[in-house]
Formats: C-alpha cells, structure tokens, sequence
C-alpha cells in the first residue's frame, strides 16, 4: 500500500455485536449482526500491530462465560455489550509490523467476530506453519478444542492401556477427538450424545466401542452399567448435572474424573445438585478441573503427533459448517441445544 | 496354663452386641452391652490363632457405615446383627500361636467391642513396639486416625510451604492431627468446629492460627471468606455437605481438596445436595478422596515422624476417655452429635 490515502481501500467490516448480559439460554438475538462499520486497510500508527482479514470463527461452549457478568470466579472477562464478541479464530495477515508474522501469514487465536481486525494484543496467536490441511481445523482439532481435547485425556486422566473411559458430548469438537485419542491408546470407549445420527456418528465415523443418546435413556446409571458393567475408570466430564452423579455411581475404584466443562449447567441460574459426592471417598476418585490455557507448552507435541494422525486417516474430524459471519450468533447459540453435529465453525471468508 | 481343663479360668465376657441395621442417626440402644458369654482362657484348637485382654476400642465414624446395610458401594463389611460390633483398638495377648505375636505382646487392629477375643483374622494387626506414651495413643495419633491424617495431608493433599489449610471437624481424632500437621510444615491453618470449648482448644492447644464454630456462623462462605482473605490453598475435608460448597467458592486457583471423610452426611438418607461443582473447573481444583488403609506402608514413616514429635512435646493430643465397655454405644453415638471432645475412647480395661 502507498502513502498517499485515496490509494487506501475502505471496506465494509461486518461485526458481530455482543448486545447485553445473558440469564438462561443465549438467544441469537442477544447478538445483532451490523453491516454499518467500514475500516481502512491500512494499519494506523495507533499501537496495533496486525491487521487482520478473518476468515474461521470456532463456536465453543465457554462462550457461554463471557455472555454472563463477571463474578469473583470468572476465569475470563466478559464480553463488552455494543463491542463485537470474540473467540478462537483463523485469520490471515493482511499487514503487520509485529515481527513473527508478516503480510499473508496465517495464524489462529482469539479474533473479534469481525471480517477484519486491528490487533494490538498478540499473546494468543499462533502462526500456522501446515496448511496442507483445511484451515479450519485451526478452530478445532488443531486448536483449542484439540489441544484441551489432547491434555486432558493425556495430562489430566492419565490414561493406562486397557482403561474403559466414559465421554459425554462425544460428539462434539472436544469429545470426538477424546474418544479416539482414547481408542488410540488402547482404551475401551463409549460415549453418549443427544441424538440418533450423533450416537451413530460415534461408532461408525469416530469408532467408539458403544455410544449412547442420553435423551432417551429413562435411567442414566442404568444406562451406565449396562455400557460399562465392571465400571469406568476415566470419565473425561463435558456435561455435568445429572450425568455426573450417574457417572459417580458407575466409577471403579481409583477411577479419574477429567472435569473439562459442564455444559449442561451454563445456562442455569441455579446449578444442578449433585448427591453423589460421598463416593469419591469410598472409590478413592480423583476429580480434576482444568483449563487448557495452563497447557500451551503441550501444542508442539500435538502437531507432531496430530498432523500424522489426520494425514494418514488415522483420526476422524467431523465439522458442523455454516457460511457467513450473519449466522454466527445462530450458530452459536445452537451449540446449547446440541443443533450441531462436530465441531461449530462458521466461515467468514475461505481465505 | 496347663492341659487340666480345671486349671483353666472361665469369665464373664462383656459384649457391645449389634442389634440391627440403622437407618438415620445411630442410637445406642441400637445396641446391646450384654454380660452373658463367658470365654475359657485358654486358646481352643479351633483355628484360633491369638486370645487377647481387649483394653482401648477407638470409636470412628466410618464405623456408621458398617451400621447400614451394605450396598454396591460399600468398602467394609456391615456388622452383622446380634454378633459384636468390631473396630479399631488395642490388646493383650493372652495366648498366641501365631509367631509374630507372643503372650503379653501388645497389638493396635480390628478387634471385637468384647473384653476378651479369639482371633483368627489378624491382617490387620500389628505388634506395638514402643511403650512409652499412652497405650490409648493407638487407636488415635499412633493408630488408625493418625496415619489417616499423616497420609491424607502429605501424600493426597500434596502440601507446600505457606500454603493456606482449612481442616473441618478440626478438633476431632484426624482434625487436630491434620491442623498440626500443617503447622509444623509451615502453613497457616484454620479449622472449624461445633462449639466454643472446641475452638478454643484449636487455637490455644493445637495452635491453629485460626478457627470458628460453624454453628454460630449464619454463613459460612462469609466465615471463610474472612479467616481465608486471600482463598484457601488446602481443604482437608471431613463433613461434607453445605462446608464443602462453601469452601468451593474459597478455593483458590489450583487449590486441592483430600476428602477424608462426609461426617455430617453420614445419617442421611439422602445426602445434602452440592451445588458448586462448576468451580472445579473454573478454578483448576484436584479434588481427591482417600481410604486409610490404602497408606499403610507409610506407617513405619509415621512411628519414625510422630513418636519424637510426642516425647519432645511439639504435638499434642487430646483424648475424650470414657471408662467401660458398657459405656461404648454411647461414646460412638456421640459422635455423630459432635459430643466429644478430641478423639473418643472407651477404656475397657488399662491393662
């Protein structure tokens, strides 16, 4: 780009914009998808460093989080009504002066729902250094869902060879990769999932042992045991709620409970009660909560184990696509009533 | 004692008989103290390995679960109605033709509420080598409850300098144990307990840095809050229920949790409902629940630990005595009503 201005493109920058705090279920009407913000495709001397041109948006549930006030136990800021949401990304540098990425670099991290960005803070951005995969697997499987997927089970479960492990939402962006890697390291799988073709997913795409779809089971631990009739010796927990008491009664001894989400609780305003507490004494149980933010240093061993894996058609990835930045809050949304089927990624631009 | 059946002393045997599974709180009429059996003093070719003089039983509360109907989910045998109650304590041996234990070797293990034994089951014994402190010191500091408070602070709860520790029923037989425990590794400690005599003792004899009487406290959150401004690194829990929820939200981040026991859940027949689970996540807690038995190798580590600690007065202990074996039920249901005062104690006979 030149120096002189009216070279300068001014464009159009579709937003996502966040409208107020949540109570209960997100609707996506908590969103408004605006039309009426233009931006210059020029960095400015304003302090930022990377001028973006996004292009993956990955819907995950700890959006939920940032749709609520902040609380003492936030992890995470909330996001600010009148700006645009932000989350996991994949964009391409359109110009930088920071000096790890230069004009045409790909890289994925947290982006504003925007169709391009101004970034001034950079610490979460990664460089994407393969791209002979989709793109879009940087929202996913080799992105955070994957990486939280990978340490989890690895660091948090400490899996043994011959382990029966338990996911719930196996179907989804975290799930599928957790039971396979769960199969890969020579563990007996079953999962469970809210609907017929996600259950059927499970067995015949992702390979579990057994799957089944919670909503029409009348007795979640019966359910359970007849999955599992010696017990479960790792649950890696995405739902919580009812599924985890069941899951408490159907644990052996010295069992490992990964406590990745509850997604089943985000939108309460009350938690569900848990009765099943007093059995992680009897059963000698470890419950585990983690973060995959605290597991960073892993993500260079996850490509070098991963890449292999998807090139060689050793692991299955299933993406639940939708085009155009306009149906990301939908998207999103969908995630809490289970409407999607893998992962949720919604295209803003192919590149 | 010689072979002539005359020369062989017959006496009175006083029994604590079960009487039937319990549902709710225990009662000592639950229980029966009969004088009727006798005993032969001499060891029976029956089997019989040791007849031991029964002095101290020790009254725990895990002995309320052998009270119920065993379940799927039960670690011990329940007692088996209208035979004696059975625990932890200390003996004499009368007799023995075991070759670890000889006559007049004093032994600490799972022995009969009776004043005399025939034992054929003695895994769980062992030999007690050193003399020199209370002999009752066994079924608490030197015993069972100690090596569950020595284990479940150091290896479940994985302490570090300056961390900070809030031990629940904090006065009790692994409660005062734990508090001091933490001391002596350089933590701050806080411990909460049921009644102003018993707080007092916290601060004043075991030297917790703090304490409050949960049952004077309208809230409890409010109550950690301010002993734990900062948040609370350790919780060695031991009631479960609303302190457990209540300490959730005090945890801080990577905080641990060894669950050594759900005293206040015991007599329920459906346990207090948690509502805080959520913020294992949030926060990254290990929450890990134990069983004594499991850590018995750390013994010889403990006698070598703790026997100079008590001859060289850094660690006190406080027992609450009670004289006769006819006095047992209701030590052991005192219990449950937080009665005693330290570790409850029935004398059955000193020597």
């Amino acid at each position: 780009m030149g120096d002189t201005s009216s070279e300068v493109l001014v464009v159009r920058n579709k937003q996502v914009i966040f409208k107020n705090y949540v109570n209960g279920y997100p609707k996506a009407s908590d969103m408004e998808v605006t039309s009426d913000a233009t931006i210059r495709l020029e960095l400015p001397k304003d302090g930022s460093l990377i001028l973006s041109k996004n292009l993956y948006l990955s819907c995950d549930p700890f959006l939920r989080g940032r749709m609520s006030k902040a609380t003492e136990a936030s992890y995470i800021e909330s996001f600010t009504p009148g700006s645009p949401l932000s989350g996991f990304g994949v964009a391409r540098v359109l110009e930088s002066i920071h000096p790890d990425f230069k004009k045409g670099d790909l890289f994925w991290g947290i982006i504003n729902w925007e169709e391009y960005s101004l970034i001034t803070d950079t610490q979460t951005l990664v460089k994407i250094q393969h791209t002979d995969v989709p793109l879009s697997y940087y929202t996913g499987i080799l992105g955070m869902a994957g990486l939280t997927a990978y340490a989890g089970f690895h660091e948090i479960c400490k899996p043994k060879k011959g382990d029966t492990v338990f996911v719930s939402a196996a179907s989804g962006a975290v799930g599928q990769l957790v039971g396979q890697y769960a199969k890969l390291y020579g563990c007996y799988v079953v999962g469970s999932a809210g609907s017929k073709e996600k259950v059927d997913l499970l067995k015949n795409k992702f390979g579990f042992d057994d799957a089944f779809n919670y909503k029409e089971e009348e007795d979640l631990n019966a359910a359970l045991k007849r999955c599992f009739p010696d017990g479960i010796d790792i649950y890696f927990e995405n739902v919580g709620g009812k599924m985890l008491d069941a899951v408490l009664s159907n644990m052996k001894v010295h069992g490992r409970i990964g406590v990745c989400g509850m997604i089943s609780q985000y939108n309460r305003d009350i938690p569900e009660p848990s009765y099943a507490l007093g059995l992680i004494i009897l059963k000698r149980i470890r419950m585990e909560g983690f973060l995959v933010f605290e597991h960073n240093h892993l993500y260079p061993k996850l490509l070098e184990t991963v890449l292999p894996l998807i090139q060689q058609g050793k692991i299955n990835y299933v993406e639940d696509t939708v085009e155009g930045i306009e149906n990301a809050p939908d998207a999103l949304v969908g995630l809490f009533t289970g409407k999607n089927i893998g992962k949720q990624v919604v295209v803003i631009a192919h590149e």
